[in-house]
């Protein structure tokens, strides 16, 4: 069909619409969706076939609950920070821990503690390797944030995250640590593993009809937030991680791949209480001020929430 | 971002496609449907919090299983119809019977029968109207085709379809019939309602939040084919229904709504095993002799099969 036809067609199909009825917003956005997906079925002439295999992959991906993976998948996700950093920059905000995407995996109401934290649950101890993690959260004039809010999440040894993995303690791998009055935070951990989308899922079937693997390298999801302050959704990535540069959800970015030592020292093992060599890594998070006039980064999603 | 900038990011996001990995044919839709959801995104100025609520609609819609009811009504399914017979016509086929949309709520498997059947149940006799609809199957040149397969399937009187309403006994108001050696098929029912789409799901919700209601008018399917013969997917609807030409679906067409009688002949009345006056409709289904070089009628989609 042609497009003045197929502009007939959606006339007569918005035509329908109550001008009072409704929101403006979502006819504004369903309307342009539908449009654009018109001239796609036309441009690419798509099959019924095609069409209806389309229709039974939706269907699947939302019983499978995986649309916040294949929104990471596509680089939608990451497509967002991009127009959030644009927003900022217009904003005259620069510089900052930079943010990255926040991935489906987050659960609400993690144990709280001041200062420091202990995030797995010593099940893997032996197989994994513990790594320390500290550093201030701070303002835009580097001036430390006592009482900020650091919520830390990431997947164990075998890449899986607790809660969606049952078979894990509750909150492994969780916590949530106010810094102290000097604005620091510090955590213990096991270093986690990489991991590929769920097998024989909608995401890896997406991804593997259009030629692309689903892995992602390893790395630790954080919410940074304090009061006046613009609310950071940022992960750290590790050095040496083969998919470091190539996460199928594009999340990797300069200046979230901290350095990464390896403590050696007798006596610094010892105070640890460990009987082996340990990773550490140094970070701050820089918080930009709330500013008037610009969209928040407190986004509404539906999260999973453990009941405790 | 300017259009230059998010093409880049897109080029970045498909390089990561192997160009002997999955196919290309999906590859190009996708990209296409990507490129268009950035743009939308973009001129729109979508927030996260609008992107995480469409997420969350595109989960429930597929967890509701109504992706089939969407897309008949945002006039998809109705696209598919004027796409085929754009391409017949193109192809010389004109004129017969005019397809419309099959919906989401065919069964397969309903009981075979030669010449005529009985559809419904008897559990409706008493509160509704009790019609008879009968014709002949032909082809392009009006030759009556024997053993042509017509199946029926259409709601009760609550606007509800068996095996989907478990209600119902099974395959109620669904039955296959095989036209008899003058090409002729009769059956028995009870007239239908109109419906709405299911309260609280989906389909609903999308359409309401875009001022539209989600009302059908009274309707009766129909799959009629025979060897030689493009298979025509088609209903029929009745006269005088509110909706009938504010289908939801848009799926009510010229050519498809036959002129209804009430019989109020005592001896017709009496030769039907009837104690009241009843509803007739006459309706031959013409079908196209298939040709080739151009797409069959026979469209995959996932159905629902009953275990007889």
């Amino acid at each position: 069909m042609t497009r003045a036809q197929i502009d007939g067609l959606l006339k007569k199909i918005e035509s329908t619409e109550q001008p009072n009825g409704g929101s403006e917003r979502v006819k504004e956005i369903v309307n342009r969706i539908m449009r654009d997906l018109f001239y796609t079925i036309e441009d690419l002439d798509i099959q019924p076939d095609e069409f209806w295999q389309g229709i039974n992959f939706l269907t699947e991906a939302g019983q499978n609950g995986e649309y916040g993976l294949i929104a990471a998948g596509v680089g939608l996700e990451h497509f967002l920070d991009l127009r959030l950093d644009e927003e900022e920059e217009k904003a005259g905000i620069t510089g900052g821990t930079p943010r990255t995407i926040e991935g489906p995996l987050y659960v609400a109401g993690a144990p709280k503690s001041v200062g420091f934290a202990r995030l797995d649950d010593g099940t893997e101890v032996e197989e994994g390797e513990v790594f320390f993690m500290q550093g201030k959260v701070v303002d835009d004039n580097n001036n430390p944030i006592p009482n900020a809010i650091v919520e830390v999440w990431h997947a164990n040894l075998k890449g899986c995250y607790s809660y969606f993995d049952q078979s894990q303690s509750e909150f492994n791998l969780r916590r949530t640590i106010v810094t102290d009055e000097n604005g620091n935070y510090q955590f213990r951990s096991i270093l986690p593993s990489g991991y590929a989308v769920p097998p024989g899922g909608s995401t890896e079937k997406l991804l593997s009809s259009i030629g692309r693997h689903g892995n992602r390298p390893s790395h630790v999801h954080f919410f940074v937030s304090a009061p006046g302050c613009r609310k950071l959704t940022t992960q750290i990535n590790f050095e040496g991680d083969p998919y470091l540069w190539d996460d199928f959800a594009f999340a990797t970015r300069e200046g979230l791949v901290p350095t990464q030592i390896t403590i050696t020292d007798a006596e610094k093992i010892k105070e640890k209480g460990l009987d082996r060599p340990y990773s550490s890594i140094d970070f701050d998070f820089t918080l930009h001020k709330e500013i008037e006039g610009i969209h928040d980064t407190e986004v509404e999603r539906l999260r999973a929430e453990a009941l405790v």
